[in-house]
């Protein structure tokens, strides 16, 4: 039984949803687990992790309308501001998603259903670089 | 150290919460690991994974009537439409619940709390045969 | 490859969020595990996990409101209310929050961002006794 612990750095340019998808299948793949557990964990409270479709845009699109109308960016509406305006609601869309998330690897690779894609979801409007902590567990 | 990978083929009928916790036990206890962690992975994006009471059926139905009313099914809310009005709003009850769960199994036992059972939450109105991926690993 | 299995008891006296990271932390760092996952699990459905920012209290608040604006506790709302007019919204604002959490260790330490807390999130407006049960496997 073998662990493996990369980071993956994510640059996000404003809120949206960042498809990491590939990049986390490459790395899954290259390490020769055969098979395992794999946990992704996003080390941030102002971005979170989703698992959505990965054919038609317009559900991302259709997605972040709807975190936009249940947790709006609204003047006088939370106490928290000195982050930013965008700060405190961005705190509330991660509370409604996720923070980690556990996905079963065999054949050396992640056994995602077919429509599904990982999502690093940006809340915040401005750039950053999010740490997404990897963990493989198996043999 | 073991690992065990099935996979469960829950067949839904139309929306709502289908306890799977009686089959999911049924297959840890078989498996003769004492002590491990088991998680779930659902392969969906417009089906979840929600623990909830066992107990009152009308607990359920409450859920259910809470997501139909924050995330409604109206014409003209969303812009992705092409496989059918109820499936915009089957993601985002998706993203708002749990595609993996984790949870330590001792005694050759999933450790749920007294309270706790496992559901597939389908949220489309159709038939479906949904894939719900189990990794156990322990010994 | 070792596993380890404590519970902790977190006593609430009241909705609201209870921070567990120092004890949770203490426990990890006990172990002499120096590599390994960490998975959080609460045996409850009408409290819940998050992962919320550390600093500034007024966070907190600002989601206890969010969360009572969107699933408020509003007599007539719901079918389900012999356990008390908080319980139905408990369970609800749990489906929309954790039920387990998985977090790499290493160097014995549980691999948080910087802003990071995990809190217990009490739903309920009695006084109780969550069981959070712990599961670290590594080496």
């Amino acid at each position: 039984m073998r662990q493996e612990f990369p980071r993956l750095n994510v640059k996000t340019r404003g809120a949206g949803l960042y498809d990491v998808t590939a990049e986390v299948e490459a790395w899954v793949h290259e390490q020769g687990i055969e098979a395992g557990l794999l946990t992704l964990f996003l080390r941030h409270t102002s971005a979170s992790l989703t698992v959505q479709e990965n054919a038609d845009p317009d559900v991302l699109r259709d997605l972040e309308d709807f975190f936009r109308r249940v947790v709006p960016e609204r003047h006088g509406l939370y106490r928290h501001g000195a982050e930013g305006a965008d700060d405190m609601p961005a705190h509330i869309r991660s509370a409604l998603t996720l923070t980690s998330l556990g996905v079963p690897v065999r054949h050396a690779r992640v056994m995602l259903g077919t429509w599904q894609a990982i999502y690093v979801f940006e809340h915040r409007a401005g750039s950053f670089t999010r740490s997404l902590d990897l963990h493989l567990i198996g043999d």
